[in-house]
């Protein structure tokens, strides 16, 4: 089912999910649950989206996931799943057609070793716009970014790797995807100029069918951000 | 082997890892540490204990894990792993004897969504005696506390079982309890008295072999952390 205007408070709730289906409540801007919209599409997995309006949230959400975040999971049994490395791990293990895990314990926790990472790269995504905004000065946040960029750059570098879980993509590429997706709306492609691999992974992500299914092009992003960034964000942007 | 005095700034890196051992680096007041700990200790693993000066960290502990925390593994063959939830669900996969992690992937995601909770309610243990450490007014953090913990009860009422993942002991119980093992230490053990069925857990908990094996008294973790709230923690403290 394709995605469709986000419920808010006051609204129904759903009925029970369909008989072989998975139904993945998202925000069609959320990085977080694009994660699990990249998995469920990486796995070809059926699938229904619900969209929530996370400035209004429904009732009927909070009670399905009390942090009343996306991506939550729900299966037709009626459970539920939330927080996006949870999810994916889920849907990895649930449907077994193309693993995005690797079966190694150890190469297993050095995917989690670097998410672990990875998620303090993730508010330099959002300070530095915010900063800008605001007028101040964040070229000290914006070196830092660079520096993590680069340290991005040298893993893949010492791995000798096109992907940073190896030459195929893997679970860790598109935990990490989402952002990069969001480096030219955010005014950051630039700091890519001085990490080649990292920028040459973001070309072959971009060539993978899964993302270019999900993504959403620069303009919509920088038009959604815009939005965001002035406090009202237009969950249902481009609809 | 039994724990050491602490490594610090200037030691020398310990050698390779015997064969058919893994080793932990840890301190041995870190509630964090202790999840790894309870988990090789109720796994019957072979494991060598390293512990680590947390204020002057060894030049060769941040090469082999640049976050500089504790626990992290290392195997006979250098594979190095850190954080604790990682590093429990590695030992987990690698030693298949007494699996602590359900092996349903739904039973699996209700541990971790508990453990992401979890996660949200450490910070009162530290922020709360900080504060009465200051004279600072902490009713409403005692409050908030009480209010968490009344949620965690109120789980085990539901589930109607004697610990988190069921009527034995699951990783979710061990990734929990270090911090209600300080719960006299810290002040906090009265709170207990309007969660029943938390407090109940507690008492089952203290009688698990591992947990026996591993823990500290209140008075030591009285004496540990008063060290800690000076500023100038003790970690050969009662060696």
């Amino acid at each position: 089912m394709s995605a469709e205007k986000c419920l808010a408070k006051g609204s129904a709730a759903p009925g029970p999910v369909p008989k072989d289906y998975i139904r993945v409540y998202s925000m069609r801007f959320c990085p977080f649950a694009q994660r699990a919209r990249l998995v469920l599409k990486a796995k070809g997995i059926k699938y229904e989206t619900i969209n929530i309006h996370l400035k209004e949230k429904p009732e009927w959400y909070l009670k399905k996931n009390p942090l009343g975040q996306v991506p939550t999971l729900e299966t037709p049994a009626g459970e539920v799943i939330y927080e996006s490395p949870i999810t994916c791990e889920y849907l990895d293990e649930v449907y077994p057609e193309k693993k995005l895990l690797p079966s190694s314990p150890f190469a297993k926790a050095q995917q989690k070793m670097m998410l672990e990472h990875f998620s303090k790269v993730i508010p330099y995504f959002y300070k530095i716009p915010t900063g800008r905004k605001n007028g101040e000065d964040v070229s000290g946040l914006e070196a830092d970014l660079k520096e993590k960029f680069a340290k991005l750059n040298a893993y893949l570098v010492n791995k000798k790797t096109k992907f940073f879980g190896g030459d195929s993509i893997t679970m860790i590429d598109y935990m990490m995807w989402p952002w990069f997706e969001r480096a030219e709306a955010y005014q950051f492609k630039q700091f890519l100029d001085g990490t080649p691999e990292l920028k040459k992974w973001t070309e072959l992500m971009l060539q993978d069918s899964a993302v270019k299914a999900i993504m959403f092009s620069p303009d919509a992003h920088k038009a959604f951000f815009k939005t965001f960034l002035d406090g009202n964000p237009d969950f249902d942007y481009g609809l």
